[in-house]
């Protein structure tokens, strides 16, 4: 940690993700409304609790100069050609049913992309930073360095996706049958939780479809500034869904090859 | 709650999920071993946190006058005709992927079946508990009554189960397809973190095949302490690896004709 003072953009970033575990916490098991966001059979919910949360951040994150992006709201503008982009609760089927793997995600982006990424989970008091150099896990304990899991090959990985459902192609569902024949391990169910423990060495690969800018830019300063990698399917760094996520460029070459 | 006293059992419980947490808590996310209990490519991990965590329940539980059967270790008579039961980490890949959603399980097991059951989730110091009447979550916010959650119907309801992977046969893939058709939401990855929740009323169904005795007996008596049941896939009591928990037992009876 070659940090002590805040800059003001983290400083402010810090305060907003500390208004949203105000609202999550008093949101979570309790008795909340939930609206389905989508069509045609499909469920895609969104809680109160979301909206109250990402309102929260907004309050603190209007004190300063850059725009303001979010999941649940209309865009706000700023006075910088950088946005906070806001993902208030990143597994929102995870919060509805009580499992304490939902983040709050917080990123700053610019014209070249996310120079400073937050992800939260307010019920465990983990808070994981990065900056594209450099990324931390703070909580109770403190403020540590955390990194990727190094020199780990295919057959050995450990791999994660939030469900099996979210392969919805032919060639998405043949991709997932190849990763999981080929690394040790799958796990499923963690949404942004999972790119976190990619970053402090527990798992591997991320690999999903079907992901939004805001579930991805927070957490790329992160998993960047732990060591590993963030592209898409093609290798590319256009996110339209699919993506990989990898404690090393070599294991990620890899996984491209199979995908 | 109607107990304010534990009896000799409870607190023997008590004090065996007490040691487990700090053995658990040394070992989450540290260093250690972890060896392949599956053969033919297949992959059953233990760690050695699994087995000093059932050594540190043991020498506990041996105070009392029970036998003690685990899963790391071989059985211990007793001088009643009960025995304690022990998952020391059930959900060994979450553990093994820094996931806090893993959780020691304990019950006490009679002709009769389990009379008192516990799950404890040592990183976010959540017990739940049940005797079968009742049942109880025991954190910092003190011990509160849970409750599964009533009148939900199955096109309406909220499952759970740990991996589509589990699902080996023909036929318990299309069971699974048939319930994923037939309820709101499918949710992946909880382990015996997902029953719990059902006690507490966050998810409604919970269906699983490959169970040990030890992944389900200690928490049965909190599943039907807070109202729901716990049937195979038969209906009946005698679990041979596929069960279906519900939240009601109306809800489990309009399960059993998908599966």
């Amino acid at each position: 940690m070659t940090q002590i003072e805040m800059t003001p953009d983290e400083r402010l970033a810090m305060e907003a993700l500390d208004a949203a575990r105000l609202v999550v916490g008093k949101g979570f098991r309790a008795e909340f409304t939930t609206q389905n966001k989508a069509t045609g059979g499909r469920f895609d919910p969104v809680t109160q609790i979301d909206q109250a949360t990402e309102e929260a951040m907004r309050s603190i994150l209007r004190l300063g100069t850059h725009g303001i992006r979010g999941e649940e709201a209309e865009d706000e503008p700023g006075t910088t050609n950088q946005h906070w982009l806001i993902d208030p609760i990143d597994g929102t089927r995870a919060f509805m049913t009580g499992m304490p793997t939902f983040m709050t995600l917080l990123g700053l982006v610019g014209p070249q992309g996310p120079s400073l990424g937050y992800a939260d989970q307010p019920i465990l008091g983990e808070r994981f930073a990065g900056n594209n150099q450099d990324a931390w896990l703070i909580s109770a304990h403190g403020k540590r360095s955390i990194n990727t899991r190094r020199h780990v090959s295919l057959d050995q990985a450990i791999a994660a996706t939030t469900s099996p459902d979210i392969f919805e192609t032919d060639a998405e569902r043949s991709a997932l049958s190849r990763l999981k024949q080929a690394t040790l391990l799958m796990r499923y169910g963690g949404d942004a939780y999972s790119y976190c423990m990619l970053a402090m060495g527990q798992l591997d690969l991320v690999v999903e479809t079907g992901l939004q800018p805001y579930d991805i830019w927070p957490l790329k300063p992160i998993i960047e500034g732990a060591g590993g990698v963030v592209l898409n399917w093609q290798g590319g760094q256009d996110f339209t869904g699919q993506v990989v996520a990898a404690g090393t460029q070599a294991l990620a070459e890899e996984v491209l090859t199979l995908l």
